[in-house]
């Protein structure tokens, strides 16, 4: 391997190693067995196996899944150093996008230039979720800690502010795109509700 | 949604829900940053994300990347029932093909039929390590705890049996589905030799 090829590896073998720090990014939300917070390597697995799982119900044949499963899998890379802003926190979303730019800023230029812009160029797409591609990935990236809530007693819906007009913000990305799945959806926060879980506003 | 479709995702969702399981399953090698054990849902994300970073030193253009990358999402979900079994562990290896035929049955047979083929001969491709995907993933599911070894002081290698043969012999795989990244392996391997981390037979 010449000395221009070996620079090209070792930016690729870094960037590697760095992402490793996602696995230590926490989420408010729990895994499934309620025993403790799930970190965002382990939410990016889970969103890609449920992009393919639940294809199916993308709202639109336009969706490309391959292109969903990798934004899936860097959507969150730039919270290791922008830290996981609580989807409810309306305060942190008042700086969210500047930290999150700088964050990316920082991170994607550890890799190659090629492949900074490829993903660099990715991960902006799914944030701005206009694309089919984004609107299906933004349900999906919804409907995951969602699910994980319905079966950990509402875990995230008790924590401060959250409450059900929010929730239904929150979760429009999913109506848009897996529209198929709204009543399911929708049926779960209406029994929250009445259940106490979920306050109303 | 009628009555089987209704059915069909009742039956995705129970699957979606029983695999957040595989992130309470514990690897043997730490996270890079070396505070705790690596868990297989961690490891699934760092291989995806790896088999798109290193696509470039695939041996073949033949490798479909989109199939590794899916390959690698599933490829650890037997060990939800079938448990990880460290790869210098010789007893283990002896049953570890009926611990994850049973593990596959119970598993894959919680998705619709069609999806339960269609992932459970992924998984068998990948397992059998004889196509050029399964050749690339094999490389990149050893190339991963290679790598979060030689960055927090090769622990895996001080744990019992592990010898210079046996990890010769274990990466093997990186040879065959990443030849180029041949010699950054076995300086690294010969290194730690070198420097008392790796016991010679």
């Amino acid at each position: 391997m010449d000395k221009k090829k070996r620079e090209r590896l070792n930016k690729q073998l870094n960037f590697i190693i760095e992402i490793d720090k996602l696995k230590n990014i926490e989420r408010m939300n729990l895994i499934a067995d309620g025993t403790r917070r799930e970190n965002d390597a382990e939410h990016s697995w889970h969103f890609a196996m449920m992009a393919l799982i639940f294809y199916e119900y993308a709202y639109s044949p336009k969706v490309n899944l391959d292109r969903v499963i990798k934004m899936g899998l860097l959507h969150d890379l730039v919270e290791i150093y922008a830290d996981d802003t609580f989807c409810y926190d309306e305060k942190g979303a008042l700086n969210k996008t500047e930290r999150e730019t700088a964050a990316a800023d920082k991170l994607f230029s550890l890799l190659p230039e090629d492949q900074a812009e490829e993903y660099r160029s990715l991960w902006e797409e799914f944030d701005a979720m206009q694309t089919p591609d984004a609107i299906y990935a933004a349900a999906i990236d919804r409907f995951q800690p969602f699910l994980n809530n319905s079966v950990t007693n509402w875990h995230t819906w008790s924590l401060a502010g959250v409450t059900e007009s929010k929730v239904y913000k929150r979760m429009e990305m999913v109506r848009a795109g897996m529209p198929e799945l709204w009543n399911f959806v929708e049926d779960l926060i209406q029994a929250a509700i009445k259940d106490g879980r979920l306050k109303a506003d």
